[in-house]
């Protein structure tokens, strides 16, 4: 027994149950902050469990170059290392080396690679990310793929797609099951509807304890996002959580939802919260703007965050203006909670069948903005 | 009545004791850490208050030119503002005034400067200075001064000195007194003993809530300005509290208590914190050293500081490596958690007449360092 998925209630293809694991229980739909360097950026790992979070990411191409996987299993493990007791998923290392143009070479064995920290070569095959993966004690392993380029022609991408699903089979046997810890797979097939449909199957046919669907959120645009789910999420098991990596927006996740995904990624919220750019119930917000020079309200009346609950706009704008590292803390802050509290309102609507009025309602504020509630 | 200090115990030169304010009562001696741009770096105030500080510093030359005090006053004051309800002690933004040769004109009414933010023209004289600390509601104000320069010869030092007590009448004039609020009023004098008495004699005339020792921790040196404040501090009223500005490193603030000292501020805490430097019961430990890569062990294995509890050398080593704020974060709060151990140490070893030999105990410490300790 790896890890258990029930499903509590469903509400047209939405889904919201709970993923059972060695670290504890992850509500789903839900949203995982990005620990990319053991780490959530800006954050005590105590404010990111106090925001709702049940799970985060951690990376395993950053991790395993500094301080090395090695190091981290010497030391107690990831969670240990970074004082996070809860559930950790790590991705396979392999879409951030893809993304090392000119400094990695790809073949059907592995990916060889410079470190971008000090140039030292290194080899990722689907068995070596097996086996950093379980050095860190990840919860959730993600099984070595190769991202798919956008935009990819179909033979490309085809070819792309054989090769992950044959890392796939060679993951999936080089991964050592324990109770409570699960793989996942991960759907490939950029664009197209029948390399999406043939790679389901064929991670289906492997077996894996959860499906992720991966090579969206790289450009395509939401819309052509949406199109390709609506084709994915079916041919994946009912049964097993399906993932979407790397998304997204909270209108990206919302529609996923609606297509019947049930975990998220994304270094949006944190990264955002570092330039001044806040997520709320009425849209984006740009605390650099000087209009939030005097102003005395919170970022949004309709969340209880803590930055929401103690601080001013004009407080933030001036941390901002001042270059305080305090800025960049109390907007990650609100921004996770804003998505913490995104996907329980989903969840509570899937729960209640009236997630098509909840997302409606949702909407309705992103598209009113800020400026209309001044 | 302004304030209320009651001296609980003495041991030798040094006292315990309460300072009672609007905002809240300071356990004496204490340590203000220091909140230059109305935020400690790197801390949430929570965390502030957490590890112990009474009471913290606001920079009125910082703050005037941004966001400004009356904008502060406008938004509620700078408790408000800052989300930080316990007292605060602001400078008269005299120190960083001073400090901007080149950029800055002084005459007996006031001195003018070119804001370092946009060049912008100021003046600060005792009555705006008094404003200002006013708008930002500060609990304890600052006299303004000028800051002797370091070396002066006497006659220098006795110009600015004198002119600082005709400041400090003009401060004591402008100064809107409120119950539970308190003007403190600056010994200069540099290193000259009879330049010092006289400071002391003519601030004690005037009446003041409590009394700074200005213009050392300048360069002088350790044992000089101990040298200083043997003569100092004996001339300052005893039932009035004592305030050794910009000091300091643990030991200087050691000596100093020994010396009547008791109140201290300075940025060596946070500032260190920032640049991976940390204060423990062995002395100073650099965290970016390679030998801390490997060590599973809390930074200081007598402090029960968050960070020690939770993390180890190798974790803020690869922290600082990797140029993660959660360094910065997490060594600022262990550093200011130490101080304000070794103040309620300092504090609870006079109250039991036993100064002398925890002061051995903790240089003993101190001189040990860390690599004695592995």
């Amino acid at each position: 027994m790896s890890i258990s998925f029930s499903i509590h209630a469903t509400d047209k293809r939405a889904r919201t149950g709970i993923l059972k694991t060695a670290h504890g229980d992850i509500r789903t739909p839900a949203f995982m902050p990005v620990g990319t360097a053991a780490t959530v950026k800006a954050m005590h790992p105590e404010q990111v469990a106090a925001t709702g979070a049940d799970i985060l990411l951690g990376n395993t191409y950053h991790l395993m170059l500094r301080p090395t996987a090695e190091r981290i299993a010497r030391l107690g493990g990831l969670h240990k290392f970074m004082n996070w007791d809860k559930p950790i998923l790590t991705d396979s290392g392999g879409f951030q080396v893809m993304s090392l143009a000119g400094l990695r070479k790809l073949t059907e064995h592995a990916v060889t690679f410079q470190s971008h920290i000090d140039g030292s070569r290194h080899e990722l095959s689907p068995e070596r990310s097996m086996e950093i993966q379980h050095l860190l004690g990840s919860t959730i392993t993600m099984a070595l793929d190769e991202c798919t380029p956008f935009p990819a022609t179909e033979a490309v991408a085809e070819a792309s797609m054989e090769m992950s699903m044959r890392w796939a089979q060679r993951s999936r046997n080089a991964f050592i099951q324990r109770e409570g810890f699960a793989l996942f797979g991960i759907v490939q097939g950029g664009i197209y509807e029948p390399l999406r449909l043939r790679s389901a199957a064929a991670l289906t046919q492997i077996g894996f304890d959860g499906y992720a669907v991966g090579g969206l959120a790289v450009g395509e645009g939401q819309e052509e996002m949406f199109r390709v789910l609506d084709f994915t999420t079916p041919a994946l098991p009912d049964d097993k959580p399906r993932y979407l990596m790397g998304v997204g927006k909270p209108a990206d996740i919302l529609g996923a939802v609606e297509r019947g995904i049930d975990m998220f990624d994304c270094v949006i919220p944190t990264r955002s919260g570092r330039n001044a750019r806040a997520y709320t119930s009425m849209g984006e917000i740009n605390l650099r703007n000087a209009r939030h020079m005097d102003d005395p309200r919170p970022l949004d009346p309709h969340s209880g965050s803590h930055t929401c609950q103690h601080y001013s706009r004009a407080y933030l704008h001036h941390l901002f203006k001042a270059d305080e590292m305090l800025g960049p803390m109390l907007l990650t802050l609100h921004n996770l909670h804003y998505y913490q509290e995104l996907m329980a309102g989903i969840r509570d609507a899937i729960a209640n069948n009236r997630l098509e009025s909840h997302a409606a309602s949702l909407r309705e504020g992103w598209a009113k903005g800020d400026l209309a509630a001044l």
